[in-house]
């Protein structure tokens, strides 16, 4: 029943790589804003990510002074005291990679695959032409094909982004009429939908 | 394809309940602990809750001081600011009590569905007699019969909560041999196993 469990030196093998988009992105009243970072989604997009098999995750904001917040974090946990303190936490967030826009983490996959990556946005409603989660996850065992699934912050990723990606994921469906998930929550959810062992 | 959904007042029907418990879990020396109740954990756990039908989230915590934080956090989003500011998050909130110990939450749940509630704990590792989840799957649409889904902060819960529980679930496996979620990712993957409609 269980999938081959990939260990630390296989993950080279992965084509699956993920986006924590900060910019563009829309706010609560809807209108295109950069987000500022969050401390424990990056901590927690980077233990999924190493638990579901995701080559790379990269964070993405234009803004310096962010992008310069976030390599502080990943020092102080893969260089500095958190990792003696916590040799796993370490583990997670050496995959993590910082970049200023989607169009260069695009590039750099599509480079280091000799291949176009193709992109997966997600969203918290319905798309036209959203593709299913086990139709996602077939095509996810497909190597050499690379995957970049986008996640938005704030209230989600813009029109624009979503056209212009290759795919848009199925959104999250609980059982009630509540459908406010955390960005934590979704990307833990999607990753074990599509890469998990159940 | 979809299961029925669940609209606001029809949360009553629901006999699934979850559990947050602070104590007695272990720290990462396996010494028996009460944690700190983290903010974050009680925002994502609701909004998780609240998705995939679960009728009421008790966070568990015999210290007054950490039970009367949690009280503060819940009246600011419910009847403070928080609530005109993201109803959505009074709602979910709405879903959460704040008890003492966990036999007290058993008993509640009891007497409240007049027929002792079954305990399923969680854990990181696989245990004796572990559950998969299509058969829990099967039991929670087993109504009138509740079940209370048990989550331990900190490293885990001890082994009496695992021993004394009725039912302990199988363990999120990914496809990586890293396997250490946070408690939120967790939440979210297995109410979605349990509940979800893929």
């Amino acid at each position: 029943m269980r999938r081959e469990t990939l260990q630390n030196d296989d993950m080279d093998l992965s084509t699956l790589y993920l986006g924590l988009l900060h910019y563009p992105v829309y706010d609560r009243g809807g209108r295109v804003v950069c987000t500022a970072v969050t401390n424990l989604d990056i901590h927690d997009t980077a233990r999924c990510a190493s638990t579901f098999g995701v080559r790379i995750t990269y964070v993405i904001n234009p803004l310096d002074s962010q992008r310069e917040l976030v390599g502080r974090i990943l020092r102080h946990w893969i260089e500095g005291p958190g990792a003696h303190y916590n040799p796993l936490r370490k583990r997670a967030l050496e995959q993590i990679r910082v970049r200023a826009t989607l169009g260069e983490v695009v590039r750099e996959i599509s480079e280091a695959h000799q291949m176009p990556v193709l992109t997966v946005a997600t969203d918290a409603s319905w798309q036209d032409n959203a593709i299913p989660y086990g139709k996602m996850r077939e095509l996810l065992l497909d190597p050499p094909q690379p995957y970049l699934l986008v996640f938005g912050t704030g209230w989600g990723l813009t029109r624009e982004v979503l056209e212009a990606s290759d795919y848009v994921l199925a959104p999250i469906e609980g059982i009630s009429d509540y459908n406010h998930l955390s960005l934590r929550a979704a990307t833990a959810i999607i990753l074990d939908r599509l890469m998990g062992d159940r």
